[in-house]
């Protein structure tokens, strides 16, 4: 049996809905939804031992979105705990895709799902290759080797 | 010359730049052009005379969001005016597709682009069809009768 | 000795910094601790067993602000774990204050502290008195009977 | 009759509520004040001829808040238009104190006032004095000389 089989990593963070994240319509706002993908993929990084306050200070690697989709499901509600999912869905070398889950916890039902597409660049916007140490990571982390 | 070769309606929108919608890497957070996205719906709907407040009271009719796209062409930054371009993509009776440009209004340069999809609902989040006076508007200002 | 000696009940509400939340200072923007004193405050319930959910549905009861006062100390960075410390100040039958402090977790460094006063009002805005379950309950928890 | 008699600078900032501003309540979140604040200060700046841009990045000049005051009168709702106006009410060499009122421009209700202070500091939050250019374009508009 190959390493090509592992099971990826699968980070979950775990948040409760804030009332400022409520809009009149008694539900969660949407852009909200985007907010949490940032919080599971940090979440991801997190789980591999990495922070990316240390990928932006100490190797100058920043991660801009450059195309974010969600399809939403269900609506979250004030208070709620929601677990948020997440994988590497692919990484090439100066891109990385992230995919999301957005659950209720109370239920296991889930109310989203997305993908975020993310150059690597430096301080100053300009596309940089990822360095090694966080594609060999990355790509055990999808059960690639 | 047959009616639906007019010209879709365009409606454009204007903002400035929040020094709470920029992030540490200093520029705009990206779930904000989200924001922005609705800035230039409402704005749409009131290019033709309908106001978002207006469907949702008088009508009982919201339109929740059910997909979003957006693709991150360059960034924005604090203070710059921007422009919100917002097209209807589609129509049918109870999914309503709009299509977004997010303009530097300095330079005319694209920071994004994208789309979102609506159902139309009623305050209990079931879908209803979209009344007809709203129906033919909308179709209209797509250029078709 | 007597039962007003009692030390008053301090909730502690965990969170971690949002990148969302910074700004191109690269620190977080102020109007989040205002935020954070409402997940603060939330928690204080929480821990006498009151949802503030269940107090809007099941009791008609509703805090909206009134005044709001942030003293900020050192600022909050992106990542960093935050204690926000939540305790009432005082209570008469139809206003509520609490106050708060927004601590640094890792060193325990004193970010902000500030207060919020809250009128009780039904689901119309209207200012009605606090109902006696939740203000025996809550003077228990300032240390009086 | 003398200079210091001169009324001061009143700056004006509109904007329209916005869908994402509001909450479950049905009406603005009041931390979304607190940014407003920020919309009407960066306008007084500008109605001097200043940007706050140019300030932090020609003259290393940053304006951290440390102290917030907003008491909310009447709540703000979907889609008015909100009128911001904002004074220097005092300066001393490393501080600045704006005054605030934001009102509903349809029927001039006024929804909150508020004060914020902030200290004058480089880039990485040292205080410094404000440069002499800025101060005295500031006495200026308070009506001194």
């Amino acid at each position: 049996m190959s390493a090509s089989q592992r099971p990826p990593a699968v980070a979950e963070a775990r948040l409760r809905v804030r009332y400022a994240e409520t809009d009149q319509m008694g539900v969660v706002y949407h852009s909200n939804f985007v907010i949490w993908f940032e919080v599971g993929r940090v979440e991801l990084l997190r789980s591999l031992g990495v922070t990316y306050q240390q990928m932006e200070i100490a190797d100058d690697c920043h991660l801009p979105v450059v195309d974010l989709r969600c399809r939403y499901k269900a609506p979250a509600r004030y208070d709620e705990e929601i677990l948020v999912r997440t994988v590497f869905k692919n990484i090439r070398d100066s891109l990385i895709h992230f995919g999301y889950e957005v659950v209720r916890e109370a239920d296991s039902t889930l109310l989203a799902e997305g993908e975020t597409t993310h150059i690597v660049t430096d301080s100053t916007m300009k596309k940089r290759p990822l360095p090694d140490k966080y594609l060999r990571l990355f790509y055990r982390a999808m059960g690639r080797e």
